[in-house]
């Protein structure tokens, strides 16, 4: 039977929501207070979510293996960092919909298991999920 | 890529769970502590999951316009309130599954992005979901 | 060496916050949404903080009775109450606080160890806490 | 309109990660601190989700009778064990992946209701999955 | 009796620690990632607690008039704000420790009820505590 | 202005509640299924509270040597451990009392900053402190 495992990890980052096209009007109308012009920040939860047969070993995965990839990939890129200097976001609004896009690209490279869903908890009131959404 | 968007709401109210057309120790077995006459309450917590392609503003919809419409529609509705005093419960008993199915009516209503789910925490042990389950 | 030992209890209980001696638009002013008519509930939680001398038995007391202890002075009697039809808010306003006075004053007849504080959440915005606060 | 409700149980227990067949070192890379020789312990926390059509009293089924029910068939078998001394783990490892599968296939026999998923959270940062998926 | 009330807060915002007074090495040493030039971020909650008799109202304080004084003075200050362009880091490193500091003097003013202490969550891992600690 | 910084550490252990000087009916009657002969296990979780003056680098002390210190002496050691096999626990039940008392001896060698108190979940329902409580 197919099991699904999930990993959760956290990491603080700062961005500002600002696209470079639009007007300050706009800008501010759309992105509100997440438009200040000196950035603010969130501590970001990440749940990654593979699946598998369950192995002899009795597991999904190789825990230790699945954790040096994610925070290989992952966590050290975006951890105490401004999003806004990262080249992802030199075009792409820095949201956590934009975010997660740029999370699940780099995830989907995980070969051990089957990369499923993410979910990135921005605040506790806001949540995003990307990926195989019948899960 | 389509992205999922979900927020979470709190509110309390209180209900009482009763079924006129039973009789009263019928009432008591199926809703137990739940049936005492004077009524209970609770801090319900509405987690609501819209989907949508990413815009190029990088969002799923606008977050301002999503919760004026779930707290226009639900929230303001519900808050402090008193569930069976409610035409919704003139009939139906306010149990959360009930309430799912109003609040559900109440939200598919929203246009911009798609309406997927909802999920009513009545306590930490006791949770109710409806809607697009492939999810 | 002194320990303190500290349990968390949950139930859920209505009320409405009115002052037979106020006029309505003081009642209205005063406890605002919480003043509806009909009445509202929360998920209460409640922590109680007592200490004593660590036993032989390595404890501060024995858990069985303390719990015991306060789920039939304080958990049976609230639980899926309606709080302003107990004779302890025959006068007084069912607040958080007066809740506290009422179950502090129960609590007190605890002999095995010495209670010492009271906590209780009426949302996780809103927490009210009576009793040897130098704790 | 189908609902789905989901009960949330908590269970403490210990485990040691061990496979009979596999060499010392080849457990100790699998299963690293998991694998130390007296074993360690978790608070687990189970999930369990059902569906059904919503009842006349307004439910998806009694709260009392599902309860009633895990906790005899899960609850009170894995509460305050040691899984290694179960018999189904004399041969599995009593990995998380194992223990959902083991309780799966023990809450499959409810029938007032259909069993969907389980989800056991062996801590905040491990979870585990398994049933309906298109969930 | 004297009753305590703790309100919570939350806002996000963005900082780097680093001393303008201090060595580029001394910075690394003593912030590590939290010296990254570009600064970083975090969903901070405050926990403000104050103290008073029970009013007949049964309150230690106008939960209104509360909540309006701390989201004017304290939270519309710092919410979604980079805390390094703010004056009173101008000289001080924004670090929890000193803002609890720059938050603490300005909840000093409310004069309806006794601060007591404030509570200041950086992240999950980290918190910080000022005021009446004999509470 | 004197500041207090609370870290918090989480350790899965196993332990039994057992003490050999007593009857077997005495041990089950004080520890209940504490007592099961195989043991049980908690993901405890670890507050520890230090407090100092604000340093000119805006801190009560150094986290990076804090978090080494508490890893060393007390995380390390309990981390994914049977408590019974420990030597503190070869006459003393390993009960959460007398744990809280073995890694408040250990942390008191901190000198960085004034160790104030300690507290120790052991499940969401049971938590233990000790140390300086007028905190």
């Amino acid at each position: 039977m197919k099991a699904y495992l999930t990993r959760r990890y956290t990491f603080p980052a700062s961005h500002r929501l600002h696209l470079d096209d639009a007007s300050e009007s706009e800008n501010q109308r759309v992105y509100g207070k997440c438009n200040n012009p000196h950035g603010h920040g969130h501590n970001y939860a990440l749940e990654v979510t593979v699946s598998g047969q369950i192995s002899a070993h009795g597991m999904v995965c190789d825990l230790g293996e699945f954790d040096r990839f994610v925070n290989t990939e992952v966590v050290s890129r975006y951890d105490h960092a401004n999003l806004n200097t990262l080249p992802e976001f030199a075009k792409d609004v820095p949201t956590s919909e934009n975010l997660c896009l740029a999370i699940f690209a780099r995830l989907q490279k995980f070969t051990p298991a089957r990369l499923e869903k993410i979910r990135l908890e921005e605040t506790r009131k806001n949540t995003f999920e990307m990926g195989n959404m019948s899960l």
